[in-house]
């Protein structure tokens, strides 16, 4: 049997549902799924993704048969609404959509009112007895057309509207007269002709053959295929393409378009929540080009739609069992549902929602956990205003994406981009954003938009990004070419800084003093729920007493990986770490070890203090020692001066010190073993501040972790250094302690030799980062220069430094797991690489079957819950 | 039953062989042999390498019943010789010497005429009717035992003759008188008794005991130390004690000593080669402190010993079918071997004896290729003075060491070391050596004495090392303390270069124009013999049409590793080069590059005719570009003139361009996606070139080799890239091309997914220097500061970049072949790396069944040979 391309929805003869999602897209489906539940939809068809896999596969051609089955749909559709698709007297308009398996919110391209011609434009007029609304319908369909299927950009036509607005002395377009609408139509119509080098086409079929293949083709535009590349999403899905029969908000007072969220995606509040325009089509509120109305107003303006509404909203709520987003349109009082999917919404929304959902029967607790995307979860602790601060409030317009942020002023996406390579902090500063601003968005702190309201472009972007973005600034105006704007009068140019606070809607005056968040008792529910799920342990990388606070607040099992080197960067410590280094022989450089050991050891013993009862992993210094040292020449003659040591013998050793590739050079274990005396004072730190404790009571694990070892010798050698010193503080002290000796696993070569090294180990700690690193020879500072192309070019799916490269670095950690614990069955394995915070790498970890992530203290939440996720999809390791 | 320790030697009551040098040691092992040949060796006993293994496995300590077993040997002996042990009037005198496994001259310690006291001296005074002779004894005994067993430096005895022979007026030792030596006995008492603080043993069975633990000891000294790391000997092995009764060769004008080769152990040829003293002991000859005199005037001197040590030395060569190498003693005329062994050669001496062996029907092919030491072999390419050049001789000495190089002038081992860590080449000049002058003598170009002959300290070890060495030279005079010295009154201070020639011995001012030797016809034929037997290919890394034609004279079977970045550094070239490079745009790019297309094309057009019928791999261009731009201030504005444009833009330029880990920058196949335009032009000159030359007759078989590629899809867009542009060039010349496509695997990831390469690749290289540097993370720039120190402590027993780390890095070879070979049955398996000239390496790649090596021109001998004696060893792969 053929395959079959095209499904139809509307009333009973709908043949798809939400299940069929990968193949009729998000949309379609929820389409199907709506008429199904006897919610009035647009009669239409969906024609399937794998039409458009088919036509990428085969050079751009649609399936042999496809129009043979679109047109007994097409007649379907005619039949149920009694009108005909290019008929001059009666016509059926059409919307032409995209629609992917997954939402990609302004990624791709829309036809509205399509089947309108000169005859039909005629046609539509007399029936609806409103030649202003059938030119206006027209006069939208050719330039959405030409923008999307002839490629004219869209500011060709608003230049024409300006023009004709300006001559008319008129402020908005609804104030054009049908006249006014007409002679718009002729101009569209010769600009395309001008433009494309041909008419603009009057045949219907023609009309529909190009939209289905611009919106197929609009699967591969650039700024979709970078919306992909971001959120993780296959080149290969395809998106379907809905064609349905036009319901019109745009047919006067009585009809309307809106959109709305079952509950706030914002808060989670149990609230319905959504704007709507009146006499507007649907892109009008999408777009956020007008400022529309709160949805509460509706129930006012139309108190039976808003009513029926209600009860529509509340049966999709329930029939998903989660948030909804929906897309209506109201046509002469009669309300037709034009879209339903699962809401997009803040980390903080998700989390309520998900918890009041439980609370309400709707799902059980494993289902609202695995709801909440992980890796969005540190968003909730996102900075902000002071409210006890005195900020000087610029401008308030709609709190669009929670959260503050702090930046300077740019006014255009490329500036954005290019200041934030020199890691300057940025706001993005637009009249409206659109999909083109998208990389511009990903790098800025925060958005700042003049118009568009809660739904727009900018707020459904910025807050699927976790970014603040305060939208519909009416004091702000913008002029993007003199890099300045006005806020309320104040002129802000760029470099300014400036602050956001998007959940108030407030714009304030150069740097706020930001604060970090309360924490709500769903987050404390959910993540109680998510423990309890968990099979791998959450610690923290904390190098602070401070740090380990956060963490163990946050329900870090102990702290994986306390980097000694940072202490050492402290301004009282530096001289004496400098002095260490710059040591002419071993005495020297014991002397201001001797001076190092107190401050060390009373740094060890906040943390353990803080972690008592649970492990803490602290790694022997590890940074190549000229990163300690002063580059230029200004630091090295302080230096110099505060050493008594002549500048320019003290330069002559720093160049001495310099490395060619100081990745690969003298570091970790490396150093242990050239200058056996600073390993030695850590490990007595560590042990002696251990031992302190202990015989107060405390209970203390310390984990004394050798870095970088490559070979089975470096272990044994520096193991049998910190055995002899630790024994030595132990016998001491005269108390008992129990700790543990491991390793980092970070170079290929040690995972190679991993039975080796976990026959003397008590636990391997993988540091994916410079795994990743010597895994791939790609040194993390320098590969800005390639990774960017990479990705544009698609050689790498994602970047192996944010989201573990499971075929390759995986592949290593696999292999030191299972030759690890081959050796050793008692050993101990962690992560302490970043990858540890990011949800796709700790489900791969879970799945390799190691016993702990560890991760910086913001991301113990995010892993917890990633934890939880991964067991519950994979079972228990 | 109870380990045996102790094995007798001398006459019929022999118990060990030559078979049992693991246990005897080898001078213990041939004792025995040559007294089981009915050879006269001093009868005596062997304490075993497992007594000595024993000894350190149980912190120092003899094996329980070991002296239970020692008195009856010396029981044994003392009847033999009809002698007692510490008897008064007849005593028995023993040496004790070391003797490990492996030959290791010089490395260990020695002690002569054990069991003298005040008074058994006596006995010998009278026995001998010599108090001279029996105190010179004693004096000699007193000081090795005060170095050896006490630790007293040797000088300090030095110094007290030295005193004695100027207070005395007389030039040599043998003119002391017997007062003189009694009274030096006394002296040396005195200076035992302040420096070691008590006073010289008198007891000889104490004696006996404190010298075997110093002779075990002396195993595990530094020296040694480094000496078996060089030769990649086991620090396991220990070493077997040789007891033995003594025999003079210094009781008068009728006795003497001496050591001799079979054949000249520095040319091959075959004639008794050697030389000897009168009135001398072993050790004066070996030390190099006197110049002894030929072996051929011993046949005037004594002609029925040397009669008889002629026959004695041909019944050897037959009886171990090697080249020996002999120590005796002949006391009043009557002759004793010491010592026989293996003679250490020159490879040149190697290739001609194990040539004349096969012709004399002594040994068979398979033996004579496995008896040639294949890492030695490039010593045969080592530069001579060009005889046709003027240069001034200095002075002359012997020719201990073949070969010639010029160097600075440094007269200490630590001075030679701190200059070529500079990398500075340096001669060492010493009045002689001895074993603490090892990492000194290593470092230098060649070794220049004033003492010692062809068989001294300096003339072994820089054979062994395969260095120039001079030896003997009698107008030098060296002063330490003032870093100069004189030859024939010539002046030569620290720096100054001077020449040595180690084949005539000659010294010759400054740098002298050194040319390339001829290649003997022993080479010839022993070439061709390995040939035949190799498994493995030979190919040569080969840049210039040069390179290549040195490497196919030496039997290279293609190119197996072209960097096409050598071609750019020329001067002509590198202004091009550096104009595409910081080219503003694509545009500007591609027009530098058209200008190096016909240069490019032409480089490969010669090497391709050079090999003509033989593969060609041509990597595509590899290192971050940032090294062919200019660093300091000057050349930069040169160049931005050159360039005509702004030198800070310029320098601004670079700046950006610089890389804080260039060896996993932005390089290698990575500037092939993000330049595709350079790749496009390399691989069309590489096309073109094999076109060109296939339109007139010449075969030609081009392998493209792609740099670093990391990720299937590195391999695939350039690959692609690579097909696309040789598939026009061959359309456009309308000829039959057959070329091959494949990549170098040089990063851990690349050997983890090598399946899925393997699956579109033709080859595989392995690039084993970058493999070794991203699988250890060692920097091999960097590895200076650290390595040295890994060794010294023995983390690691070899470089891992000059032999190949089986166990970690061969793992992932051995991983990528066999992964490789599974997907592609077809695929052709290489190594490039600079492990392809190393022989330990060659048999592991055997082994591990790659098909071919690549490595220098003047390594392809080396290649070859160790390829063939891998065959041997292994079988056929």
């Amino acid at each position: 049997m053929a395959t079959k391309y095209v499904y139809f929805f509307g009333g009973k003869e709908t043949e798809g549902n939400a299940e069929m999602r990968d193949l009729l897209g998000g949309k379609g489906a929820n389409l199907a799924e709506m008429a199904g539940l006897g919610i009035r939809v647009p009669a239409g068809f969906t024609v399937t993704t794998e039409a458009c896999v088919y036509f990428f596969k085969n050079n751009e051609k649609f399936p042999p048969f496809l129009w043979e089955e679109i047109n007994p749909n097409l007649k379907q559709m005619e039949k149920l609404l009694n009108k005909r698709f290019g008929d001059r007297d009666n016509p059926l308009l059409v919307s032409v959509r995209s629609g992917a398996r997954v939402s990609m919110p302004g990624m791709m391209d829309t036809i509205l009112n399509l089947g309108l011609n000169d005859d039909t434009v005629c046609g539509l007029a007399e029936r609806t007895r409103n030649e202003r609304f059938a030119y206006d319908c027209y006069r939208r369909f050719i330039s959405m057309f030409g923008n999307v299927v002839l490629g004219i950009e869209g500011e060709k036509f608003e230049e024409i509207i300006e023009i004709l607005k300006a001559r008319q002395k008129v402020e908005n377009d609804a104030q054009l007269s049908a006249a006014d609408l007409k002679s718009l139509v002729k101009k569209f119509k010769s600009l395309v002709k001008k433009i494309a080098k041909k008419e603009f086409p009057h045949d219907p079929f023609e009309q529909l053959t190009l939209a289905v293949e611009a919106v197929f083709k609009s699967w591969n535009t650039p700024r979709a295929a970078v919306y992909r590349r971001m959120n993780g999403y296959s080149d290969d899905w395809g998106t379907a393409v809905n064609i349905q029969s036009m319901v019109f908000g745009n047919m006067g007072e009585t009809s309307g378009t809106g959109v709305a969220f079952t509950r706030n995606p914002a808060t989670g509040e149990n609230k319905f929540f959504g704007e709507f325009m009146i006499n507007a089509q649907g892109e009008d509120v999408v777009a956020g080009i007008r400022t529309p109305r709160p949805i509460a107003e509706l129930k006012k303006e139309m108190p039976e739609v808003y009513k029926e509404l209600e009860t529509i909203y509340k049966k999709l709520e329930i029939h998903y069992q989660d948030m909804q987003d929906l897309e209506f349109t109201i046509q002469e009082k009669k309300l037709f549902l034009l879209q339903t999917r699962s809401g997009k919404r803040t980390a903080a929304a998700a989390i309520k929602t998900a918890v009041d959902f439980v609370d309400e029967d709707l799902i059980d607790v494993n289902t609202a956990l695995s709801r909440i995307p992980a890796g969005q979860l540190d968003q909730i602790f996102h900075p902000m205003v002071d409210p006890t601060s005195k900020a000087k409030v610029l401008a308030k317009g709609l709190g669009a994406s929670p959260g503050s942020a702090s930046g300077r002023a740019v006014f255009s996406p490329e500036r954005a981009q290019e200041m934030a390579l020199k890691k300057e902090k940025v706001i993005l500063i637009r009249m409206e954003t659109s999909p083109e601003d998208i990389q511009g968005m990903s790098v800025a702190e925060g958005i700042l938009t003049a118009k568009g309201g809660m739904t727009s472009h900018a707020a459904v972007v910025a807050r699927a990004m976790g970014k603040p973005c305060v939208s519909g600034c009416g004091g702000l105006t913008v002029e993007v070419k003199k890099k300045r704007c006005t806020l309320n009068g104040v002129l802000i140019t760029e470099n300014d800084y400036i602050t956001l606070d998007g959940s108030s809607g407030t714009v304030i005056e150069g740097k706020a003093l930001l604060i970090k968040p309360r924490i709500s008792s769903y987050f404390t529910k959910l993540m109680h729920w998510a423990e309890n799920v968990c099979a791998l342990k959450v610690r923290a990388n904390a190098d602070t007493p401070h740090d380990a606070l956060v963490a163990r607040d946050f329900g870090a099992q102990g702290v994986g990986l306390c980097r000694t080197e940072h202490m050492f960067f402290n301004v009282e410590r530096i001289l004496l770490v400098r002095r260490m280094i710059v040591a002419k022989n071993a005495k020297e450089r014991e002397e201001a070890l001797v001076k190092l050991l107190p401050i060390q050891r009373n740094d060890f013993k906040q943390i353990f203090k803080v972690m008592a009862g649970l492990p803490v992993t602290i790694r022997l210094l590890d940074p190549p020692l000229h990163e300690f040292l002063p580059n230029t020449p200004g630091e090295i003659k302080t230096l110099a001066r505060e050493m008594r040591i002549g500048a320019s013998a003290l330069s002559k050793k720093i160049q001495s010190m310099k490395e060619i590739n100081p990745m690969l050079g003298h570091r970790g274990c490396r150093l242990g073993i050239t200058f056996p005396e600073i390993y030695r004072m850590q490990v007595r730190a560590i042990v002696e501040a251990a031992c302190r404790l202990v015989q107060k009571g405390t209970k203390v694990y310390p984990e004394i972790m050798i870095p970088l070892v490559g070979h089975i010798n470096e272990f044994r050698a520096v193991k049998e250094m910190v055995v002899a010193e630790a024994s030595a503080a132990i016998k001491k002290a005269n108390v008992e302690l129990d700790y543990k000796i491991g390793t980092m696993i970070e170079l290929p070569r040690a995972a190679l030799i991993a039975d080796e090294i976990a026959r003397e180990a008590d636990f391997f700690s993988f540091g994916t980062n410079d795994l990743t690193q010597t895994a791939y020879g790609w040194s993390r500072d320098d590969s800005g220069s390639f990774l960017p192309d990479y990705l544009e070019k698609g050689i790498i799916k994602v970047d192996p430094f944010v989201s573990i490269d499971q075929e390759g670095v995986g592949q290593l950690v696999k292999m030191a797991a299972d030759k690890g614990r081959e050796a050793n069955k008692k050993l101990h394995l962690g992560v302490c690489g970043e990858h540890g915070g990011d949800p796709a790498s700790i489900e791969f970890f879970h799945k390799t079957g190691l016993d702990y992530v560890s991760c910086s203290p913001y991301r113990v939440p995010t892993a917890l819950l990633a934890a939880a996720q991964s067991a519950l999809k994979n079972g228990e390791k």
